[in-house]
């Protein structure tokens, strides 16, 4: 797997929040996290930890392993 | 699924290492951590981020999606 896991990730965020057509915002109030962090998350800008993952998992209603490859 | 997601995550770390019969230090080792910080993360004690989680699939030889559930 090429490349920095972490951008990896917030691109994966990305995706399937764009695919459910939400806003960081709605996906930040789901996760309960601030938007700009969600923002900072989704450029690969933040090493989140596995809390972090489930809460974002949970928010985009989908298995936190599936965030990851 | 029930429960904290960092010890489910420390059990999976545990289940996989003993599989593989090695030991917590060869583990820390291979993942470029301290053998104590392993121990710490198998008993759930320590929510880890991204980019720990990729260095342990890596030192197990797995996905690191196999280690999230």
């Amino acid at each position: 797997m090429q490349g920095d896991p972490v951008i990896r990730f917030g691109k994966r965020v990305r995706e399937l929040r764009d695919s459910q057509a939400i806003t960081q915002d709605e996906l930040a109030h789901r996760a309960g996290m601030d938007r700009s962090y969600v923002g900072q998350i989704e450029r690969g800008e933040k090493n989140i930890t596995i809390k972090g993952i489930y809460k974002l998992a949970s928010a985009l209603g989908v298995r936190a392993f599936q965030l990851l490859d």
